[in-house]
């Protein structure tokens, strides 16, 4: 039947292919029933109205990089392949729009826009190969939230199929829009469970002129967040503000010697600064002066875009880096106020002091509160039941000093089980409402957001 | 039983004080059959109990500027007076937020926060004195909304009650957060219609260093939108974009003869530019070059603040000015993707030439495509039911062009008839769901938004 509906070239259903669709960003495997790669909303739609009659689970699925099992098809059933529905239908400068399929890799829309002079500003650090439907489904963030907010402030309408097969659109192509709910946000972030869209429309915002980028090494953390601090109550807002702790910085050493990191660095800031070409030069001037005022040790500037490449891949190479102290990680994406950020990083290593087998590793946007924590454990069922232990710990924890368990990954299956920490019940039976009233029969992209 | 909950003095039965709250912007007139001030959220809680006991609507109100008929008790029963609930309860610099009660008035909080060099940025014209409370139920824009967006774009977290008395909270005080179902927005723009605020979470940014404020004259509609549009296409945000037509600039020569304006004038654009002092100056003079090339009669700059004052007198008095032309006045509000702004205005001319009787004028923020389209008309139903067939006319049109049939005012009772224009019946069905889900008595600010 898929066959008849999609043609038969756009169904995988050997298990060699299948298995390439078992994965995510998490590393667990889960092979889906079939795979579908739909070319268009009306594929989607027959696929959604034959999958409910069947009764059968769809997981929508971009570059599967996701970090929280969004893509897994847990419970088998069809993973909806989206990397052929990958065309920028449009780019009108004139009402800073664009609209696109899902399947258009982050980075490529914002290349395409650049072109005009125009900034699509949220930039995971999985840009180069992440989806904007990915993107949508999980309101990613990345280095720019805290200047430039996150996937929500940039989705103006969508086109989303619904369980059923049904069509509708939200929201308008205008910048501003107030008619009727706003369901347009109640789709973004909705992580695949609510409905899948096929066209989005993003608002995009003129080219900064400049980015210049700074490196600062402390000897303490302490140093480098009161710097961070001084910085944003200097009424300056950065376009990245990253903290990078000593665990970070010792596997960055190990595994890229190229990159020249002193003796004795405890800290790192990673500081981007951009604008109009006059007010970036004011800017990095104070933001030198301020770090100047915190014990540096030293200041790094880039000089051209090749040195600023050079910089950001101290930022870069973490993710792999980590795999150089144990086989196994965990990713967490904790999100506090900005103001609890050094409780919160003591609080960790209060709570790793209970866990001495394991390795933690602290990075990320600072400027927005989002940091990073990566456990790292090696092979064995008891290593992985500590590092789940302490991290319910360190989400406890978060909750508890005002934060949120997840800032930009989303919940997906991986923290469902955390997610009563952070909302009551009522708040959580109204979500299940809500999604029993898109998807009473729980096909779309089941076992994520809830347990 | 409410002088119980909320004690005597915070309840009003008599006429001449309930006559008070029959109204808002739009002149309607539904007298409620008591008033009530909540001094708490848990005066909140019980009185909204209560009313779903016995069935009762409720009505919350905040300063009554609305201009869809959301503060107005239609059908009867309790208004909610939020006046007493006007506390700014914190401003968290370093986390650069702010929590308030809903009755804290707009221009309050703006200037609490500009104490700490911090900027709430939506700005509605009535923001010196509406609540904040009214703009998170109607997702108020304004003149800022080209570059800063709109309430949606600002809003953290809420504490809102739920049409049973039970009080949830939505979000989390952090710059990003992406634990379930974006519950925050679905409540921004509902109108009162979910839920009650109780307490509201804000994103501020850092103040702007200094605006600067351009007023250009035109001799033709043309030469203005030309300018603007090519003010975006050369990168520029300006923090308002202001247009004034030719019918509103003849208004405001009769209002206010202290008020400047050359002869020939058929357009107005108003122009403020903020940001780094140094970048502002090169936009400035940016700004300047591109509108002397649109054969502008004269370009006026503000020196100071007292200038800047001023020139925005223009744009502030037209409101009041419009009732010159007749006593009754119709403010809509529409926004269209901003490249069919010639086109929209062009069409809403035609459509006027089949009602001569009526008066139009256009303003508002081109920058963002959201046009106020008033339409003046005299006493008499005849001129009155002549005046609604000419809107919704225009609405239609508005609809053909990609736009929308409210930018940023609401639907309201005044605006419910039309809402089938823009939303189809499925999406409609949804959105009514939601409603019943949240609301299945009907008691939250019944008659607004659906009809």
């Amino acid at each position: 039947m898929l066959n008849r509906l999609v043609g038969k070239e756009n169904v995988l259903s050997r298990l060699e292919d299948r298995i390439c669709y078992a994965y995510d960003g998490t590393k667990q495997k889960c092979i889906p029933d079939v795979v579908v790669r739909p070319h268009s909303t009306r594929h989607v739609s027959d696929i959604l109205r034959y999958a409910n009659e069947q009764e059968i689970p769809v997981y929508p699925r971009g570059a599967g990089s996701g970090l929280t099992g969004g893509a897994v098809p847990v419970q088998g059933g069809i993973v909806l392949d989206f990397t052929q529905m990958n065309q920028i239908l449009e780019i009108v400068p004139e009402d800073l729009t664009a609209t696109v399929e899902p399947g258009v890799v982050t980075q490529t829309l914002q290349n395409e826009a650049a072109k005009y002079k125009l900034f699509y500003p949220p930039d995971p650090a999985s840009a180069a190969f992440c989806t904007i439907g990915g993107n949508v489904a999980e309101c990613s963030g990345g280095i720019t939230g805290l200047k430039y907010g996150v996937t929500r402030d940039y989705i103006l309408s969508l086109e989303v199929v619904l369980a059923d097969g049904s069509v509708i659109h939200t929201g308008r192509k205008t910048l501003k829009s107030v008619t009727g709910y706003d369901l347009t946000r109640l789709f973004v972030g909705s992580e695949g469970t609510l409905g899948i869209f096929t066209q989005i429309t993003v608002k995009l915002i003129p080219l900064p002129e400049k980015i210049e980028t700074l490196l600062v090494f402390f000897t303490t953390p302490h140093d480098a967040v009161k710097t961070a601090s001084q910085i944003i109550s200097n009424n300056l807002l950065p376009r990245a503000l990253e903290f990078i702790d000593k665990s970070s910085i010792d596997c960055i050493k190990g595994y890229d010697q190229e990159i020249q990191i002193p003796e004795n660095v405890n800290a790192i800031l990673l500081i981007d600064i951009d604008g109009k070409e006059a007010s970036v030069k004011t800017e990095v001037s104070l933001i030198e002066k301020i770090a100047l005022e915190n014990q540096p040790l030293s200041v790094v500037y880039a000089k051209n875009p090749k040195e600023r490449d050079t910089l950001w891949e101290v930022r870069r190479v973490i993710s792999p880096a980590l795999y150089n102290i144990a086989p196994f990680k965990i990713n967490e994406d904790i999100c506090v106020p900005r103001s609890r950020i050094l409780e919160t990083l003591n609080r960790i290593a209060e709570i790793h002091k209970r866990y001495p087998s394991l390795k933690v590793a602290n990075f990320g946007h600072i400027g927005d509160g989002n940091i990073h924590v990566n456990i790292m454990y090696n092979r064995g069922d008891q290593q992985r039941v500590m590092a789940e232990k302490m991290i319910e710990e360190i989400l406890r924890t978060t909750v508890e000093l005002g934060g949120t368990i997840s800032g930009e990954h989303g919940i997906g299956n991986v923290k469902s089980a955390y997610v009563p920490l952070e909302i009551p019940p009522h708040e959580l039976r109204i979500m299940k409402d809500i999604k029993n009233l898109l998807d009473p029969k729980g096909l779309l992209n089941p076992g994520k957001i809830f347990v």
